[in-house]
């Protein structure tokens, strides 16, 4: 059975950088119980105003991009300009890629053996939305405990990059040149979501294929709108095997924070984030309610292939499940 | 006062293809009141059945690309082949574009005299949320009154695009050659949503940038990750001011039909469609019901800025509430 502590006992350690203490604190927070939800609520405004002093970098790619060696290499870069590392992962990586079974921790020996970094192995067996808003809280955690950079990673094939995104400063896409089959791994719509791409494994007999991809890419983003931060997305090669490109993305990513922070685009970037999370808190919490009441889940599980195969309006059904929900609700 | 109608005549009405009645049944449908909402939503129902034969297709693009003339030209085209139109728009067009403040139907003076189309001016003064679920009424209550194809306009400079590419089957993106200035004005993510791109107004001096921008485009997308449909987004270029190009883009999209029936997306994508309709309307209730909580209302307005600026957890406020709306709830 899992130890708790006092609100104090978590604060004071997650404060303190304690990595045990962090570690267990994240996993109260991933916690599914109820009574955990509120001591983990409790926890995270208390160490509210020591968060948002890091730099948040989501990494996405397909399987087989190379995300791990990239973290394993681009992190100890940055514990050796003196900063300090957590990885946080988002996807069950038992269930999405192959050798992953054993946590992320023994895909990154080096970083996981440095007392400067902490990894946190991916939550499994958890749903999307459950893990990424826990995420949030995971992230608000490692920066209370002093952290310089989070690096979230994430596999570009599913849903959680929308919500990596909304979470992070800079978001990553590591492609591979050749820019043929490998894309069909990726999701469409995520090339526009990425503040920077790198061609990985531009190494050996890939460099001119890199190259070559990169300025492919380059071309094809500048016919691409720009988003709101008026941020031209830039395209670079990297080898994390040999460990070249690396410096020059995180200086990418310091030219892309300075240039924010400028424009007052991180900040305003940030404020929205956190609307969209009491947001996101706001319909998770009822569709909890509203799913969890048992008329509801018999009319849902009855009716829910009729409006899926045309039979029944969506609206209809859509009205006759909340005035069920509101109807018996106030009857209590 | 507006005329009410008894639901047998509404469904008759629509269902005979009379136009005054169909106009008044998306009136209706596009009524706040609640008594409106239960009928209108009893009509869907009603004509469900009679729905789901046309060609839905959503039409994209910055103010400026000429999408009024386009549709006007692409209109007549597809009436000239048999078939009958209707437009739907969903941006309150007063608000965000210059000149149409008399409303769709004087932009597009042929089509609005034909009696094969049937042009609906958008609504104004609605918010997004409300339009496009009623947008989507709207389609269904012309498709039950028989049209074959439907075009919903929206201003790709908004959050609308994403809601019409959900009740959509093909959704169209209008473009003017160049590539520079005019990309600003059209939102991220908008490219990689589209199925078809459209290089407009490619006449005069115009055919060489546009042949340009054309083959630029084409080696763009062709970097870009396929959807799950399987579909490489063509790019064709095309003229309303004398009407070349337009039946290539029609043929582009029977063509889109046809493999999609054959591969079953077509069908899997409007299933999709569906319980994505459900979901929204889900939760466009739940959150209604909530923000309509006075208790909710006031805790909202004196803590929104809170979480904002990063002084209080969305995590807290989200769970005071929601407890504050059930518990509330609970005791009537």
């Amino acid at each position: 059975m899992r130890k708790r502590f006092t609100l104090q006992e978590y604060k004071e350690g997650v404060l303190s950088g304690d990595r045990t203490k962090l570690s267990q604190a994240i996993t109260l927070a991933e916690s599914s119980l109820e009574s955990d939800f509120a001591l983990a609520s409790d926890l995270v405004q208390e160490v509210l105003s020591y968060t948002g002093k890091s730099i948040r970098i989501g990494i996405t790619g397909v399987p087989g991009v190379g995300k791990s060696t990239f973290i394993e290499t681009f992190g100890q870069l940055l514990l050796d300009s003196g900063k300090s590392v957590a990885v946080l992962a988002v996807d069950p990586s038992s269930q999405k890629s192959k050798g992953s079974i054993l946590g992320d921790k023994t895909r990154m020996e080096k970083l996981a053996g440095d007392k400067r970094a902490f990894i946190r192995p991916s939550p499994t067996g958890s749903t999307l939305g459950g893990v990424s808003s826990k995420t949030r809280e995971a992230m608000l955690l490692c920066e209370a405990a002093g952290f310089d950079v989070i690096l979230v990673e994430t596999v570009g094939v599913g849903q959680s990059e929308t919500a990596v995104k909304s979470m992070v400063d800079f978001f990553l896409l590591l492609m591979l040149a050749g820019a043929g089959d490998e894309l069909q791994g990726i999701k469409k719509g995520i090339m526009e979501m990425a503040d920077g791409v790198v061609i990985h494994k531009a190494d050996g007999d890939n460099q001119t294929s890199a190259k070559k991809a990169k300025s492919s890419y380059e071309n094809a983003l500048h016919l691409f709108p720009l988003g709101e931060n008026n941020w031209s997305t830039p395209v670079m090669t990297a080898s994390s095997l040999n460990g070249v490109g690396l410096m020059e993305i995180w200086e990418m990513i310091l030219d892309f924070e300075s240039k924010m922070l400028r424009s007052g685009f991180w900040e305003s970037n940030r404020a929205e984030q956190r609307l969209n999370w009491l947001d996101e808190n706001l319909q998770f919490l009822l569709s909890k309610f509203f799913l969890e009441h048992q008329q509801v889940q018999k009319m849902l599980t009855q009716n829910r292939s009729r409006v899926e195969n045309g039979e029944l309006s969506p609206l209809a059904l859509a009205r006759d499940l909340i005035s069920t929900f509101f109807h018996s609700n106030q009857k209590l």
